[in-house]
């Protein structure tokens, strides 16, 4: 029997292998595989729904995650999804697989973070499923939310002229993780050294302990902006404006000097040896909202606080190009994370 | 730091404990941890989630589970949970988790399986997750359907005198899976020898594609037949019962000579040195349904085709008995899969 290895298709192409195959028999279906979220008609509201499956050793490493974070991030990155529908998460599943390495103490310190997350983000935890695992641990989250039909935003919508959005800052995270490896590696080395990381607390909580923007959510919606299209940024801005393009048939035309980067996060990738933009570029995991508005709702977007436009949506011809500092023209190519 | 295991309290406990701890916000959530289903309230509708999570070595074993069989029952199992609230399936997430060990084909063949049951059950496959493992294969479905309000059917609703009711036969899935187990061990100790299976078809079929009741719910719709409580046998008929008397506040009396077994159950029981009531009270996985109806709706129950009536509600101060063949009454006990 013929083996084709997965690395040869990577994520997406697995995704796209799957999606192909698959058939849609339900007139409430709105929205299946290809967007941040799926989108079920309920007559009078839309139900959006989204999942993830964090693995242990895939997704994070217990030496330096505390689990209380952990429970966290895995709310944040699903209700981080709904949002980039525009929509209000209400509720979500938690199934957990746990080896027995895991203690009664360590799954109340992860719910404690994942009720801590259902709290501020007003979500219910209404079910889920628990089992052991022969190995790591194993978090599987389900979110639901809700949205009227005409304020849903899909990845699909930008047109050509739109301006091109993102809110907070990008690469922060992945620099966040370079720190904790690296620490890890030298607490491995030298057991008797202390980790530094006092210098880096915003990159770290940028890894550990993530916030979905539910403020962007309201603020659009207290403005009246309606995006032509969003999604959140977890795999990385190139990967994710693929994506956008991808779905849109669009092009976009990014500025280099536009793209907001924290001072701690350039400060760091120097150090590490690496750019920054190809961190904000390439690094995922930042859970901030990629979005496109219309020209006309520029005035809107103008001055709204933590909202940086950074280029502009091209005809599908001109392609994925940024336009760098140094004044050159390059093409973004997609990364994302490589799982495979 | 104090560390209890996880074994110390079991399955249940660790649910009892995560829902004790769970606050609920939002209007919309009628029903959270506890029954087959969340419910979630769409004013005109309910939208009914469930979710499982399936790992390799603990819910599978890939030496005698083709991967066609496993996407096939990854999603049985989750529809079976929508069936169980009297409501009807619509829409599916699907996340896997995927070693380096599986090949594209490998996926191929599970997506087929899970395909071949989105066909059968009529539901839409519309997003989901994809990520490397750094052990097993892991999958985690989630289902979403749909009822009126006034169809759903919980567990908590079962009175004194309901009758008890359930579909099909028990204990075939268990002793499909020691005959797998026993071919396993035999093909490991003289990998020349043919798995012996001709004459299990039933019990194997039962355990590696088993089907969820989609028909009984239809046939309650058709016969006006709303049951006052209902569950599927997914733990085993006797840790089901447990939770029907606990949310219900009540008691049962169940009859030996009526809890259905297959010929083929019996006969392997016995070769296995197993009681056959003791596998259709504790062997799990059957997906078959428990329920209770009205005595006023007897008449209706009665002669509909596949279903037993094995006793009766009681009171709870009467606890949770079995009148044997042999004409005691014995308490029946909770076991469940014992995962931890």
């Amino acid at each position: 029997m013929k083996r084709t290895e997965i690395s040869t298709l990577g994520e997406f192409g697995l995704i796209d292998r799957i999606a192909e195959k698959n058939t849609l028999r339900q007139a409430s279906t709105l929205k299946s595989i290809g967007d941040d979220a799926a989108v079920i008609d309920n007559s009078d509201c839309m139900t959006v729904v989204s999942t993830d499956l964090l693995m242990e050793g895939i997704h994070f490493d217990l030496a330096y995650t505390p689990l209380r974070h952990l429970g966290y991030k895995a709310v944040v990155v699903n209700v981080s999804d709904i949002y980039a529908m525009n929509a209000v998460p209400k509720q979500i599943t938690v199934s957990i697989g746990i080896s027995n390495r895991i203690s009664v103490e360590a799954i109340d310190e992860l719910y404690e973070g994942i009720f801590q997350a259902c709290k501020f983000y007003n979500v219910d935890l209404v079910g889920g499923d628990t089992t052991s695992s022969m190995s790591g641990l194993v978090i599987s989250v389900t979110a639901i939310g809700q949205a009227a039909a005409e304020k849903l935003v899909y990845r699909n919508g930008a047109s050509v002229g739109d301006i091109i959005c993102v809110t907070g800052d990008l690469g922060a995270a992945y620099l966040g993780l370079q720190i904790l490896i690296r620490e890890k590696q030298i607490w491995q080395q030298h057991p008797d050294i202390q980790p530094e990381l006092g210098e880096s607390t915003y990159l770290i909580e940028k890894i550990l302990k993530p916030e979905a923007r539910k403020d962007m959510i309201e603020l659009f919606a207290n403005a009246g902006l309606r995006p032509t299209s969003m999604m959140d940024i977890s795999d990385g801005l190139a990967s994710e404006l693929h994506h956008i393009c991808k779905q849109s048939g669009v092009g976009v035309y990014i500025e280099e000097a536009q793209v907001p980067i924290h001072a701690d996060a350039k400060m760091t990738a120097i150090n590490f040896g690496l750019d920054p933009i190809t961190c904000a570029l390439s690094g995922g995991e930042d859970y901030e909202l990629l979005f496109t508005v219309s020209p006309s709702d520029l005035e809107k977007v103008r001055y709204m606080p933590d909202i940086y436009i950074i280029g502009e949506i091209t005809d599908k011809a001109d392609g994925i190009k940024l336009h760098t500092e140094g004044g050159k023209i390059h093409p973004i190519t997609a990364q994302g994370w490589v799982h495979f």
